[in-house]
Protein backbone atom coordinates (compact mmCIF):
# COMPACT_ATOMS: atom_id res chain seq x y z
CA UNK A 1 0.00 0.00 0.00
CA UNK A 2 1.46 3.18 -0.76
CA UNK A 3 2.72 5.82 1.81
CA UNK A 4 0.12 8.96 3.27
CA UNK A 5 2.75 9.67 5.76
CA UNK A 6 2.09 13.01 6.04
CA UNK A 7 -1.01 13.29 4.91
CA UNK A 8 -4.35 15.44 6.59
CA UNK A 9 -7.69 14.11 5.84
CA UNK A 10 -11.26 15.68 7.78
CA UNK A 11 -14.14 13.29 7.95
CA UNK A 12 -16.92 15.52 8.93
CA UNK A 13 -19.60 13.51 10.18
CA UNK A 14 -22.53 13.91 12.45
CA UNK A 15 -25.21 11.54 14.37
CA UNK A 16 -26.26 9.21 12.29
CA UNK A 17 -23.60 8.69 9.80
CA UNK A 18 -23.45 5.36 8.13
CA UNK A 19 -21.06 3.31 10.17
CA UNK A 20 -18.61 1.55 7.62
CA UNK A 21 -18.19 5.02 6.00
CA UNK A 22 -16.45 6.36 8.25
CA UNK A 23 -14.81 3.77 10.27
CA UNK A 24 -12.69 1.73 7.22
CA UNK A 25 -12.17 5.05 5.47
CA UNK A 26 -10.23 6.14 8.60
CA UNK A 27 -9.13 2.68 9.36
CA UNK A 28 -7.77 2.39 6.37
CA UNK A 29 -6.30 6.04 5.76
CA UNK A 30 -4.39 5.50 9.06
CA UNK A 31 -3.01 2.28 7.91
CA UNK A 32 -1.14 3.90 4.83
CA UNK A 33 -0.13 6.59 7.35
CA UNK A 34 -2.43 9.58 7.07
CA UNK A 35 -3.66 11.19 10.51
CA UNK A 36 -7.45 11.63 9.90
CA UNK A 37 -9.58 13.86 11.94
CA UNK A 38 -13.16 13.72 12.51
CA UNK A 39 -14.71 16.70 12.69
CA UNK A 40 -18.69 17.51 13.74
CA UNK A 41 -21.15 20.19 14.74
CA UNK A 42 -21.57 18.06 17.68
CA UNK A 43 -19.13 17.87 20.32
CA UNK A 44 -18.12 14.97 22.57
CA UNK A 45 -19.24 11.59 20.72
CA UNK A 46 -21.14 11.38 17.66
CA UNK A 47 -23.43 8.09 16.63
CA UNK A 48 -23.27 5.96 13.83
CA UNK A 49 -26.17 4.20 12.40
CA UNK A 50 -26.00 -0.11 10.84
CA UNK A 51 -28.78 -2.01 9.10
CA UNK A 52 -31.37 0.73 10.04
CA UNK A 53 -30.50 1.00 13.58
CA UNK A 54 -28.43 3.22 16.41
CA UNK A 55 -24.77 1.83 16.70
CA UNK A 56 -21.38 2.76 17.81
CA UNK A 57 -20.21 6.12 18.59
CA UNK A 58 -16.89 7.60 17.86
CA UNK A 59 -15.19 10.53 19.47
CA UNK A 60 -15.02 13.69 17.55
CA UNK A 61 -11.60 15.15 17.37
CA UNK A 62 -12.20 18.98 16.49
CA UNK A 63 -15.22 20.64 16.66
CA UNK A 64 -16.21 22.76 13.19
CA UNK A 65 -15.92 26.04 14.99
CA UNK A 66 -12.25 24.84 15.13
CA UNK A 67 -11.74 23.44 12.27
CA UNK A 68 -10.16 24.93 9.10
CA UNK A 69 -9.76 23.56 5.50
CA UNK A 70 -6.14 24.98 5.55
CA UNK A 71 -5.30 22.40 7.70
CA UNK A 72 -6.37 19.36 5.74
CA UNK A 73 -5.69 17.60 2.20
CA UNK A 74 -8.77 15.82 1.67
CA UNK A 75 -12.03 15.87 2.93
CA UNK A 76 -14.26 12.83 3.31
CA UNK A 77 -17.88 12.96 3.41
CA UNK A 78 -19.44 9.83 4.91
CA UNK A 79 -23.56 9.05 4.26
CA UNK A 80 -26.03 7.45 6.29
CA UNK A 81 -29.55 9.12 5.23
CA UNK A 82 -29.91 10.75 8.69
CA UNK A 83 -26.31 12.36 9.08
CA UNK A 84 -26.28 14.74 5.61
CA UNK A 85 -29.60 15.58 5.90
CA UNK A 86 -28.38 17.29 9.63
CA UNK A 87 -25.26 18.75 8.04
CA UNK A 88 -27.39 20.33 5.05
CA UNK A 89 -29.20 22.46 7.23
CA UNK A 90 -25.72 24.24 8.85
CA UNK A 91 -24.44 27.08 6.68
CA UNK A 92 -21.29 26.50 8.21
CA UNK A 93 -20.91 22.60 7.36
CA UNK A 94 -21.65 23.76 3.48
CA UNK A 95 -19.73 26.60 3.46
CA UNK A 96 -16.68 24.07 4.98
CA UNK A 97 -17.25 21.86 2.29
CA UNK A 98 -17.82 25.03 -0.42
CA UNK A 99 -13.84 26.00 0.92
CA UNK A 100 -12.45 22.49 0.13
CA UNK A 101 -13.44 23.13 -3.49
CA UNK A 102 -12.38 26.45 -3.99
CA UNK A 103 -8.81 25.79 -2.66
CA UNK A 104 -8.87 22.64 -5.09
CA UNK A 105 -8.74 20.01 -2.59
CA UNK A 106 -9.61 16.60 -2.80
CA UNK A 107 -13.45 16.24 -1.46
CA UNK A 108 -14.65 12.38 -1.42
CA UNK A 109 -18.30 11.43 -0.64
CA UNK A 110 -19.87 8.51 -0.50
CA UNK A 111 -23.63 7.16 -0.82
CA UNK A 112 -25.72 10.29 0.98
CA UNK A 113 -22.61 12.50 1.25
CA UNK A 114 -22.91 14.33 -2.00
CA UNK A 115 -26.08 15.82 -0.50
CA UNK A 116 -23.66 18.34 1.07
CA UNK A 117 -22.10 18.65 -2.74
CA UNK A 118 -25.44 20.07 -3.87
CA UNK A 119 -26.02 22.69 -1.18
CA UNK A 120 -22.45 23.73 -1.45
CA UNK A 121 -23.39 24.97 -5.20
CA UNK A 122 -20.24 22.93 -6.39
CA UNK A 123 -21.85 20.15 -8.89
CA UNK A 124 -22.99 21.67 -11.98
CA UNK A 125 -21.56 19.64 -15.00
CA UNK A 126 -20.12 17.30 -13.14
CA UNK A 127 -19.88 13.04 -13.43
CA UNK A 128 -20.21 11.54 -10.40
CA UNK A 129 -22.70 9.24 -8.32
CA UNK A 130 -24.67 8.55 -5.42
CA UNK A 131 -26.38 6.43 -3.25
CA UNK A 132 -29.43 5.69 -5.72
CA UNK A 133 -32.18 8.02 -3.99
CA UNK A 134 -30.62 10.92 -4.33
CA UNK A 135 -29.67 10.55 -8.04
CA UNK A 136 -32.82 12.91 -9.16
CA UNK A 137 -31.65 15.11 -6.98
CA UNK A 138 -27.66 15.27 -8.40
CA UNK A 139 -29.05 15.45 -11.86
CA UNK A 140 -31.16 18.20 -10.93
CA UNK A 141 -28.32 20.28 -9.68
CA UNK A 142 -26.40 19.78 -12.97
CA UNK A 143 -24.53 16.68 -12.48
CA UNK A 144 -24.10 13.45 -14.97
CA UNK A 145 -25.05 11.10 -12.67
CA UNK A 146 -23.54 7.29 -13.43
CA UNK A 147 -23.72 3.55 -11.88
CA UNK A 148 -20.37 3.33 -11.25
CA UNK A 149 -18.25 2.27 -8.02
CA UNK A 150 -16.19 5.13 -7.69
CA UNK A 151 -16.14 8.29 -9.81
CA UNK A 152 -13.77 11.15 -10.17
CA UNK A 153 -14.46 14.12 -11.82
CA UNK A 154 -11.51 17.18 -10.92
CA UNK A 155 -11.69 16.93 -7.46
CA UNK A 156 -14.88 15.60 -6.87
CA UNK A 157 -14.58 11.78 -5.78
CA UNK A 158 -17.87 9.79 -5.13
CA UNK A 159 -18.87 6.59 -4.43
CA UNK A 160 -22.48 4.80 -3.98
CA UNK A 161 -22.60 2.51 -0.76
CA UNK A 162 -21.06 0.36 1.61
CA UNK A 163 -20.23 -1.83 -0.90
CA UNK A 164 -17.73 0.19 -2.78
CA UNK A 165 -16.23 1.42 0.21
CA UNK A 166 -12.56 -0.99 -1.40
CA UNK A 167 -12.61 0.86 -4.65
CA UNK A 168 -13.28 4.42 -2.81
CA UNK A 169 -10.67 3.72 -0.41
CA UNK A 170 -8.23 2.72 -3.12
CA UNK A 171 -8.82 5.51 -4.87
CA UNK A 172 -8.23 8.01 -2.49
CA UNK A 173 -4.80 6.55 -1.70
CA UNK A 174 -4.20 6.48 -5.30
CA UNK A 175 -4.82 10.25 -5.96
CA UNK A 176 -3.24 11.35 -2.71
CA UNK A 177 -0.02 9.42 -3.29
CA UNK B 1 -65.69 20.43 11.68
CA UNK B 2 -66.91 20.16 8.25
CA UNK B 3 -67.99 16.42 7.19
CA UNK B 4 -65.85 14.27 4.65
CA UNK B 5 -68.29 11.88 4.94
CA UNK B 6 -67.96 9.91 1.44
CA UNK B 7 -64.15 10.65 1.05
CA UNK B 8 -61.57 8.24 0.71
CA UNK B 9 -58.10 9.61 1.74
CA UNK B 10 -54.99 7.21 0.76
CA UNK B 11 -51.56 7.21 3.06
CA UNK B 12 -48.54 6.06 1.18
CA UNK B 13 -45.92 5.19 3.72
CA UNK B 14 -43.22 3.05 4.69
CA UNK B 15 -40.64 1.78 7.37
CA UNK B 16 -39.45 5.20 9.20
CA UNK B 17 -42.57 7.66 8.79
CA UNK B 18 -42.28 10.38 11.13
CA UNK B 19 -45.54 9.23 13.46
CA UNK B 20 -47.03 12.14 13.99
CA UNK B 21 -47.25 12.77 10.00
CA UNK B 22 -49.10 9.86 9.68
CA UNK B 23 -51.05 8.94 12.99
CA UNK B 24 -52.62 12.79 13.26
CA UNK B 25 -53.61 13.36 10.16
CA UNK B 26 -54.93 10.16 9.66
CA UNK B 27 -56.96 10.33 13.02
CA UNK B 28 -58.32 14.44 12.11
CA UNK B 29 -59.43 13.01 8.95
CA UNK B 30 -61.26 9.73 10.01
CA UNK B 31 -62.98 12.36 12.84
CA UNK B 32 -64.40 14.11 10.14
CA UNK B 33 -65.95 10.89 8.58
CA UNK B 34 -63.47 10.16 6.07
CA UNK B 35 -62.03 6.67 4.95
CA UNK B 36 -58.29 6.57 5.51
CA UNK B 37 -56.46 3.91 3.51
CA UNK B 38 -52.87 2.78 4.67
CA UNK B 39 -50.76 1.87 1.54
CA UNK B 40 -47.03 0.53 1.68
CA UNK B 41 -44.85 -1.46 -0.65
CA UNK B 42 -44.19 -3.00 2.48
CA UNK B 43 -46.92 -5.73 3.91
CA UNK B 44 -47.77 -6.51 7.62
CA UNK B 45 -46.86 -3.62 9.52
CA UNK B 46 -44.91 -0.31 9.35
CA UNK B 47 -42.80 1.34 12.02
CA UNK B 48 -42.71 4.99 12.56
CA UNK B 49 -39.65 7.40 13.62
CA UNK B 50 -40.10 9.46 16.82
CA UNK B 51 -37.54 12.24 18.17
CA UNK B 52 -34.94 10.04 16.71
CA UNK B 53 -35.52 6.53 17.35
CA UNK B 54 -37.95 3.69 16.06
CA UNK B 55 -41.37 4.10 17.91
CA UNK B 56 -44.96 2.51 17.35
CA UNK B 57 -46.19 0.16 14.37
CA UNK B 58 -49.14 0.83 12.19
CA UNK B 59 -50.81 -1.77 10.11
CA UNK B 60 -50.88 -1.70 6.50
CA UNK B 61 -54.41 -1.96 4.77
CA UNK B 62 -53.46 -2.28 1.62
CA UNK B 63 -49.91 -2.80 -0.33
CA UNK B 64 -48.80 -0.89 -3.02
CA UNK B 65 -49.03 -3.61 -5.84
CA UNK B 66 -52.84 -3.89 -5.02
CA UNK B 67 -53.73 -0.04 -4.49
CA UNK B 68 -55.13 2.34 -7.28
CA UNK B 69 -55.28 5.76 -7.49
CA UNK B 70 -59.00 5.78 -8.87
CA UNK B 71 -60.27 4.36 -5.60
CA UNK B 72 -59.06 7.94 -3.61
CA UNK B 73 -60.19 11.47 -3.54
CA UNK B 74 -56.68 12.41 -1.94
CA UNK B 75 -52.82 11.03 -1.38
CA UNK B 76 -51.29 11.91 2.06
CA UNK B 77 -47.61 11.35 2.23
CA UNK B 78 -45.42 11.73 5.81
CA UNK B 79 -41.99 12.71 6.16
CA UNK B 80 -39.37 11.42 8.32
CA UNK B 81 -36.03 11.38 6.78
CA UNK B 82 -36.03 7.56 6.40
CA UNK B 83 -39.34 6.99 4.84
CA UNK B 84 -39.15 8.93 1.32
CA UNK B 85 -35.62 7.94 1.06
CA UNK B 86 -37.09 4.42 0.42
CA UNK B 87 -40.14 4.82 -1.55
CA UNK B 88 -38.51 7.51 -3.94
CA UNK B 89 -36.47 4.09 -5.15
CA UNK B 90 -39.49 2.26 -6.01
CA UNK B 91 -40.59 3.13 -9.37
CA UNK B 92 -44.30 1.74 -8.65
CA UNK B 93 -44.62 4.55 -5.86
CA UNK B 94 -43.39 7.34 -7.70
CA UNK B 95 -45.90 6.48 -10.21
CA UNK B 96 -48.69 6.18 -7.81
CA UNK B 97 -48.02 9.81 -6.82
CA UNK B 98 -47.84 10.83 -11.04
CA UNK B 99 -50.55 9.46 -11.06
CA UNK B 100 -52.78 11.80 -8.12
CA UNK B 101 -51.01 14.61 -10.00
CA UNK B 102 -52.17 13.81 -13.38
CA UNK B 103 -55.87 12.82 -12.58
CA UNK B 104 -56.02 16.11 -10.99
CA UNK B 105 -56.37 14.61 -7.01
CA UNK B 106 -55.08 16.62 -4.34
CA UNK B 107 -51.56 15.60 -3.41
CA UNK B 108 -50.73 16.21 0.35
CA UNK B 109 -46.61 16.16 1.19
CA UNK B 110 -45.11 17.14 4.72
CA UNK B 111 -41.57 17.39 5.76
CA UNK B 112 -39.57 14.57 3.42
CA UNK B 113 -42.86 13.97 1.37
CA UNK B 114 -41.99 16.20 -0.78
CA UNK B 115 -38.99 14.26 -1.97
CA UNK B 116 -41.36 11.63 -3.87
CA UNK B 117 -43.11 15.21 -6.19
CA UNK B 118 -39.28 15.35 -7.23
CA UNK B 119 -39.04 12.01 -8.54
CA UNK B 120 -42.36 11.92 -9.87
CA UNK B 121 -41.25 15.35 -12.75
CA UNK B 122 -44.35 17.54 -11.17
CA UNK B 123 -42.96 20.50 -8.94
CA UNK B 124 -41.59 22.52 -12.00
CA UNK B 125 -42.58 26.02 -11.22
CA UNK B 126 -44.71 25.53 -8.20
CA UNK B 127 -44.99 27.32 -5.03
CA UNK B 128 -44.23 25.16 -2.27
CA UNK B 129 -42.57 24.17 0.95
CA UNK B 130 -40.70 21.10 2.65
CA UNK B 131 -38.51 20.38 5.96
CA UNK B 132 -35.99 22.86 5.00
CA UNK B 133 -33.11 20.33 4.79
CA UNK B 134 -34.86 19.70 1.63
CA UNK B 135 -35.00 23.20 0.24
CA UNK B 136 -32.61 23.70 -2.72
CA UNK B 137 -33.32 19.76 -4.09
CA UNK B 138 -36.98 21.58 -4.75
CA UNK B 139 -35.64 24.35 -5.76
CA UNK B 140 -33.28 22.40 -8.23
CA UNK B 141 -36.43 20.72 -9.47
CA UNK B 142 -37.99 24.22 -10.53
CA UNK B 143 -39.90 25.03 -7.58
CA UNK B 144 -40.42 28.45 -5.73
CA UNK B 145 -39.83 27.04 -2.15
CA UNK B 146 -41.60 29.06 0.45
CA UNK B 147 -40.92 29.56 4.72
CA UNK B 148 -44.98 28.78 5.20
CA UNK B 149 -46.93 25.95 7.52
CA UNK B 150 -49.29 25.12 4.60
CA UNK B 151 -48.90 25.92 0.58
CA UNK B 152 -51.28 25.10 -1.79
CA UNK B 153 -50.37 25.28 -5.33
CA UNK B 154 -53.27 23.72 -7.61
CA UNK B 155 -53.54 20.42 -6.50
CA UNK B 156 -50.16 20.05 -4.32
CA UNK B 157 -50.36 21.03 -0.75
CA UNK B 158 -47.11 20.98 1.65
CA UNK B 159 -46.12 21.48 4.51
CA UNK B 160 -42.68 21.86 6.49
CA UNK B 161 -42.79 19.59 9.94
CA UNK B 162 -45.06 18.12 12.53
CA UNK B 163 -45.28 21.62 14.23
CA UNK B 164 -47.16 22.37 11.15
CA UNK B 165 -50.32 19.29 11.30
CA UNK B 166 -52.78 22.09 12.55
CA UNK B 167 -52.43 23.85 9.47
CA UNK B 168 -51.54 20.80 7.26
CA UNK B 169 -55.00 19.22 8.39
CA UNK B 170 -57.31 22.32 8.58
CA UNK B 171 -56.22 22.77 4.73
CA UNK B 172 -56.74 19.33 3.82
CA UNK B 173 -60.45 18.97 5.74
CA UNK B 174 -61.04 22.96 3.77
CA UNK B 175 -60.29 21.39 0.19
CA UNK B 176 -62.06 17.96 0.60
CA UNK B 177 -65.29 19.17 1.95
Amino acid sequence: MRNLKGRKIAILATNGFEESELFEPKNVLENSGAEVTVISPASGKIKAWKHGNWSKEIKVDITLDDASENDYDCLILPGGVINPDKLRRSSEAVDFVRRFFEKRKLIAAICHGPQLLIDAEIINGRTMTSFPAIKKDLQNAGANWVDSDVVVDDNILTSRKPDDLDAFNKKIIEILS
